[in-house]
């Protein structure tokens, strides 16, 4: 495809030659002759210029380069509408591999793909261009939405509801019982998780990951969250939609988190919390109360990130004069 | 049953209508006509009151209701009691799937169930009405007792050794080297990790939960104890009796901990430390020394609560009190 | 083996007498007549004089013993030395199990050993004596070096590259897509992970841990390096050689870490930082600058071990004056 044409389909606007053609995208370091890269900033339009890019994705307001251009808004927006363009998922045919052990009662869509080993239980039911790779266990009566995609060694417990286009990754848990129990006279008891877990469309769950049912209401994770590897998702939590989940955050049981939430890496969330929508959680936070909507918050415990970086600066000033008057009374 | 048959089980006491038929339990979120639900306290009570449950189990004290009620001293407690009553474990009629691989010198108890996929090494031994699910592997010479239950994906190593009516939830890792290296002269040897490890009656562990074997010693889970999911045991790690360990928790090397010690998430513990009987670890706390008998610790690093609240507060009438200050200095 | 020809092959000296046969290693609390045993110090020492083990191996200065001694520079690694020797992994026949599923156009070496349920798909190439045990999944076009050894239930995503003697533990996931979205008018896109995952020679990689492929270049994780259980690597991310990484450890998105370096465990790096070389980070470490070669680190957030610690003992200090003070008021 010609450089004229990638930029009509981004809306760019092309600089230097438009006739060149485009075989490949690749990043900076890995470019070929004939690939289109991107660059976001000065110091990586001169990388790009130093590699065999065939033509550079860049910002409206950059400076001119030898090579050719598409100058767009958003040049990692535009990469990612140009590589998905030429790397629609293929339709794979219907297939059951010999090795895999379906429950008679299972029904399936149009062009379920599903691989050796996979497991899959009574009453579970799949719908169209569902994908299930090798050694996953599908426990009884799930239901699985249209255009999932689940990697191999994954497990759903019983019940457990993706809706559509949800991607599950390798060795993601989802459903386990959760962490309820009554101590009563030295005893510990298990209380019943009765729950489930309901993951809506366009969710995408990490390696590893844990989700557990619910023991009384349901687990729930809106639409078109992204949660990352490691995490743990406690029982009866909802989440709201379009939340960005950093890997190994944990929130505890009963926790209901608002929609565009974002939480970096190791977040811990206390249970029973209510945190708003539009809340952004700095990584490692501890955050052991409810927070409001909008609010930036870091820290451990977390407070607003303002306050705890004026604490950490005063906590450094403090140890550095207490330095200073160490090493003075010394003398 | 009839709610006076129910209230007779638990020893509770019927406030209006004990003849209703209660065909199912339920939270009070989900809660149908004929369904009985609990209430601890005033709100919960007026949620129940609202729904279509027929039954309310609540405590001794609260006040009369419109519906049905059953009073006890702890209803969460007789909630489950009901519970576990109508839904005693099925025993599972002998099963070898087709397609599990069990090894010729593996002997088994009577009632086993193995799921598809399963691979059962040389030398293990299983005892009575064990279920070990799809895609389970069970290396060789472990031990797993009776009514021990094992869902999909779990690895057990070499020697492993359950005792009675343990719970292993998918992804655990049981056994897996533990994390020791010599350096020598720049390079890393790995040493022996010879021991094993040995889980003790009623314990449950958590999906993707790892525990590592002991290097020269055994790691040792003691009866009754509840670990969550992605929870780090590293090798030579002794726990007591009753612990409850929640989520994310990560014990390191040789450190032994008492019986009835409670851990929130994310708590991480150093190396051969000793936390006595009866200690409570706030979640996320750094625990870098050992802890003495009944203590309450939390923080990083941990210290006992009080101490760690108090230095919370005066950090942030520190923080407030500068920002008062600089403000000032501004005008 | 006598203790004299043992003591040769570490070059020991031996005290006492140097003929009894020793049948077997462990550890003191362990040692049966005729094993082998070691003592760091005193303590030990006496311990493992009261076992019955017929040896010791010790250093070049403690007091002398009732039993037979080894001394030597470093008794920990003598003995691993000697554990090595006698337990030098046994080659196995070549064996593909028949329930595993190996697509036609895979390549192996010699003595290449596939357990049950393994699914090995198109394009993957295998050197000599490589293990891959019950239950993993190996993608397409993966490369796996000789002397690699794979547990059960791991997962190897696309083009994943193992170099030599790599070993990968139960549950591990190599090369899952790393967590890389574009947010563009409250949508979310997933951007493109290209990348593969490059481990070198003599890795070790813990139960559990998950190492995401690059997006645009690739993860790599050098020669000689040991991570732990549990551990998240992000994409793009490079790790030195002979890193030494605990369980629950998590490096964000493109960090460069140098050769050499120790983290304790549940350590938190963020992204695009550069970490030297011998740098230290203590346990539970939230790193959120680039860290200079040779530093030791710790705390929330990571600074100087000696400010770290300085700041805690003034804050020790604040608190417990300020309870001082208010007993004095209320007196």
């Amino acid at each position: 495809m010609k450089i004229k044409e990638l930029a009509e389909l981004i809306e760019g606007q092309v600089e230097g030659s438009g006739d060149i053609d485009i075989k490949g995208l690749s990043g900076i370091d890995k470019a070929k002759s004939g690939d289109l890269t991107f660059a976001i900033d000065e110091d990586r339009l001169a990388g790009a210029e130093k590699s065999n890019a065939s033509c550079i994705l860049t910002n409206r307001t950059i400076r001119k380069s030898s090579k050719a251009l598409i100058r767009v808004t958003n040049p990692k927006l535009s990469f990612l509408i140009i590589y998905n363009t030429f790397n629609a998922p293929k339709d794979r045919e219907s297939f059951i591999h010999p090795m895999a052990t379906v429950s008679d009662s299972v029904t399936m869509g149009k062009n379920v793909w599903i691989g050796p080993n996979v497991s899959i239980e009574e009453g579970v039911k799949i719908g169209d261009h569902v994908i299930i790779e090798s050694n996953s266990s599908i426990k009884k009566n799930c239901k699985i939405g249209s255009f999932c995609r689940i990697y191999p060694n994954v497990t759903l417990y019983d019940n457990t509801e993706l809706q559509k286009n949800v991607t599950l990754h390798s060795g993601a848990v989802i459903g386990s019982d959760g962490f309820g129990y009554v101590k009563d006279k030295g005893k510990i008891y298990k209380f019943p998780q009765l729950g489930k877990v309901i993951i809506e469309d366009d969710v995408e769950i990490g390696a590893n990951t844990t989700i557990d049912r619910g023991s009384l209401s349901d687990t729930v994770i809106g639409a078109g969250s992204k949660i990352d590897n490691l995490c743990q998702i406690a029982h009866n939590v909802k989440i709201g939609k379009n939340g960005l989940i950093a890997a190994q955050c944990g929130i505890s049981g009963g926790t209901i988190i608002g929609d565009n939430v974002t939480m970096g890496g190791k977040v811990g969330i206390a249970d029973n919390l209510m945190i708003g929508d539009d809340v952004t959680m700095g990584a490692a936070s501890v955050v052991i109360g409810s927070i409001k909507k909008g609010s930036v918050v870091w820290g451990y415990p977390a407070r607003s990130i303002a306050h705890t970086k004026r604490q950490m600066a005063i906590l450094s000033r403090l140890t550095k004069n207490s330095r200073k008057a160490n090493s003075l009374g010394k003398r």
